[in-house]
């Protein structure tokens, strides 16, 4: 913390305020508000939007400054988010004191970066540790974000970043290896391999202690689909346990700090809509050699509206993950896999997470490509993990989901995060009508998902969207095309107005 | 407003919030504080530091979301920072909608430049129209700056950028020509030559119509220094009838729309402490071209601590500035001035008011170096408007300061501005004495400017500080070094309290 630590304490004296907590979520963006009139603001000078050192006896965080001309504030007290409130742990009506905020060494860093310079190791450590204290405004991680898109980074600086990622957060160690895990580089709607994959390798003797993400935008994060069946929210101790109990987990991550720097970046990277392969490669890599693993399958769907447009970039992409992940001693496969449609036939945690079941149950009526891809990444896991010979991984895999064992793994897992659950069901339903008699021809993906998202998903767990068709299907004038689920008739009215007002969702050509 | 305004009616209908003013200013930046449990968050997804579409009927803007997890706002309401609520010209509990954001068509663009591709004047316009309009969040803003400080401006680039900045605002149009102007490429502490040189060169029959901007940082900005002397917020039409009478005017640039995207963008470089060649001239000429000006001089500190350090790239930085002000018509002049120590003996703005008068004036104690930069200065630009031959502009100019004719001017323009004011005097004034028998040696800049801000400056217009000795001076102790002046006890004791604590503020060297 020394950057923002070091001002004489003479400064510090006058500068003096009553932090109060205002309940306002900036997510991870520390703001302060202050009275322009009061003290502080008129003897610093300190404008509106500046950034300020603001510290809490020896806790300081950087924080946007915001001026408050009205009475909202009392003569003498400050404003902080949330993000600020928790950085500083400050007690109600605790005094923090507030001054100019020293400009960053590492951002010196970033501008020679900027000018064409490469960073070092070292280097790559005080930028990530500065990102991941807070201390980057907006404007300084674009700078960083953009610097390394307009020269990317070489594998040298890629392996850098990688290493300073893993370091600037928490690292998982297991007693046995290999520790395999799966990722997939751009989500598609439905893709909700992975509690499928970790029941099939954990029944075949691998470890594999996943963590996944709740949902930030869309419907459904793996994390939510996976509460509706089991406990998700472990800490390091539970996780641990599950994991040398039954060989493998699927818990959030929330409570655990893999690769801290990696949301903050991502949330740039998406802002900017920038796909630099070197960050996506450390931000993949980070969070798997942070959660110990040892050998990596990468799901990577190719197609003209995914992530990865094109066979060739596909293959360039998987060789610089390959040679990273070599560097960190861990072996990663890439598998291109279809992405021009969505998998599965459901949006939304708990139907989902019935998608799940239903293919782990070998059900009749589960859905065959949710299925097919779960089978393909356990089997390159296994016969990555040398469990497999060549050729062999898909048809054991296969085998293990057929004949029960991935079922009855899955169901020891659920017990050992605290028990399985049983998805809930929405009590109110509606479906949405074939317009004429034809053929299913575009979904439109974002719509759908906000349907999903108006019936309540994912705060409301059996809210979501059940589809009836697949495209290319027949359908007939007045059969159901998809369901809409919800947990409330405010949401589900809400949910079908917004599709009533939407014909283009599912768009039906007549013969 | 395009992008942001062509999104479906039937989105909107249900996303309708009351609109509540919080008094929180945030600067330029439009933020909306919205309740985490209301329909509108709830139903569209949107998560906290989201950007989203805020419309008040047709007038729309893009605003950052913040989550409000208290009651600070009611139900059904939603609270707008300044910004937000200017743009929108939201009458007290006016509706307003709330909805995702577009990506905005420009961005792809800055992402085509961080990838390599140059800008084209119709790009260029629609990047700057969007940042002009507030579409551009720090991220987006700062990508941009970074693109083209990684891949520096070429020629095409900078006319094309500085075009676009003028299209975006107002632009001043004048009867008669030429028109000068004179700019300072980073500012020197108490270089307040500017009335001085309009004064000069408007009484020699120059045309010159001087928009000057207030302090945002600083202790005094040459518009809040003038503001002690005659009003200097003057619109449009008042400008003009002062020109036109007079010759020129010194009035404060906020009234004037010039360039508008100029400030977005240096606020964006100055926080990331990047130089871009390409955007200061852009940044300097756009302003001019706006404001109608034909010649122009620019006075360029050079110096180890100036903004430029070296006679070369003040001399490449020269030679773009003539050839981009020539592509819009201006004849441009640079002079490289002395840039190692501070102008003048006053900081804040009725001591360097004062400063100003004494030059004026021809009074015997008048600073010699502030007098004899306006005379250079204005010397060039009298050479460069073809009014006097080359190698006697800094003579007439000298003759029409000792003359008196320049006084007069300056005193016609103060009357024709809305009548000449006495600058306050400050009735809080102490001395701080030096320690000791000696020469001095230092002086610390940014220090003694806090002194001048503890003291009130700019606010209180008669606070400020007044220096006793110039770099080398011999002084003895208890003699004093400089006066802090302040329009109240309070603050002379808070910026004595400062004074006393920091004792490196100015050096004394002992024999």
């Amino acid at each position: 913390m020394t950057p923002a630590d070091d001002r004489s304490r003479e400064d510090a004296a006058d500068n003096t305020l009553t932090a109060r907590r205002l309940g306002i979520d900036t997510r991870r963006e520390a703001v302060i508000f202050m009275r322009r009139d009061c003290h502080v603001c008129r003897s610093e000078g300190l404008a509106a939007h500046a950034r300020v050192r603001v510290a809490n006896g020896k806790r300081a965080i950087i924080a946007t400054l915001y001026h408050v001309t009205t009475e909202l504030l009392p003569p003498g007290e400050a404003g902080l988010s949330e993000a600020a409130w928790e950085s500083l742990g400050v007690a109600g009506g605790g005094a923090i004191t507030v001054s100019h905020a020293r400009p960053l060494a590492s951002m010196s860093t970033v501008r020679a970066r900027i000018y064409g310079n490469r960073l070092s190791e070292d280097e790559m450590h005080l930028v990530i540790g500065d990102i991941v204290a807070g201390r980057y405004s907006d404007i300084d991680l674009s700078a960083f974000i953009t610097a390394c898109a307009a020269l990317p980074l070489n594998e040298a600086e890629t392996v850098a970043l990688t290493r300073a990622m893993v370091d600037a957060g928490d690292r998982l160690q297991w007693p046995t290896a290999p520790v395999v895990d799966k990722h997939c580089v751009g989500g598609l709607p439905g893709n909700r391999t992975t509690p499928i994959v970790v029941a099939i390798v954990t029944a075949c003797g691998l470890t594999m202690p996943k963590t996944s993400s709740r949902a930030i935008t869309s419907p459904a994060g793996t994390a939510d689909t996976m509460e509706t069946l089991a406990p998700v929210a472990l800490d390091i101790a539970q996780m641990r346990r599950v994991v040398e109990r039954e060989g493998g987990c699927i818990v959030w991550g929330g409570a655990v700090r893999l690769s801290p720097a990696d949301d903050i970046l991502i949330g740039v990277e998406r802002a900017l809509d920038i796909d630099s392969e070197g960050q996506l490669v450390a931000s993949v890599l980070s969070k798997k050699i942070a959660a110990g693993s040892t050998h990596l399958v990468l799901d990577m769907p190719v197609g003209p509206t995914a992530k990865v447009r094109s066979a060739e970039s596909a293959e360039i992409l998987a060789k610089t993950l390959s040679s990273v992940g070599k560097a960190f001693g861990i072996e990663t496969r890439v598998l291109q896999t279809d992405g021009t449609q969505p998998v599965g036939h459901s949006i939304g945690p708990a139907l989902e997470a019935r998608d799940v079941l239903s293919v782990l149950r070998g059900e009749a009526g589960a859905p065959e490509d949710l299925r097919d891809r779960a089978v393909h990444l356990a089997g390159a896991l296994l016969e990555l993990a040398g469990h497999a010979p060549d050729g062999t991984g898909a048809t054991e895999a296969a085998e293990t989901l057929a004949d029960g064992h991935a079922w009855a793994k899955f169901q020891a897992i659920c017990e050992a995060q605290g028990g399985m659950r049983t998805p809930p069901q929405a009590s109110h339903r509606m479906p949405v009508l074939a317009p004429a008699n034809g053929t299913v021809t575009t979904i439109d993906n974002r719509k759908i998902a906000r349907v999903a998202k108006f019936a309540g998903a994912p705060d409301a767990k059996a809210a979501g969207i059940r589809l009836h068709f697949r495209l290319g299907d027949r359908v007939e004038e007045g059969q159901p095309l998809y369901t809409i689920h919800a947990e409330s008739p405010g949401e589900l009215a809400y949910a079908l107005g917004y599709a009533a007002a939407n014909a283009d969702i599912v768009s039906v050509t007549e013969p």
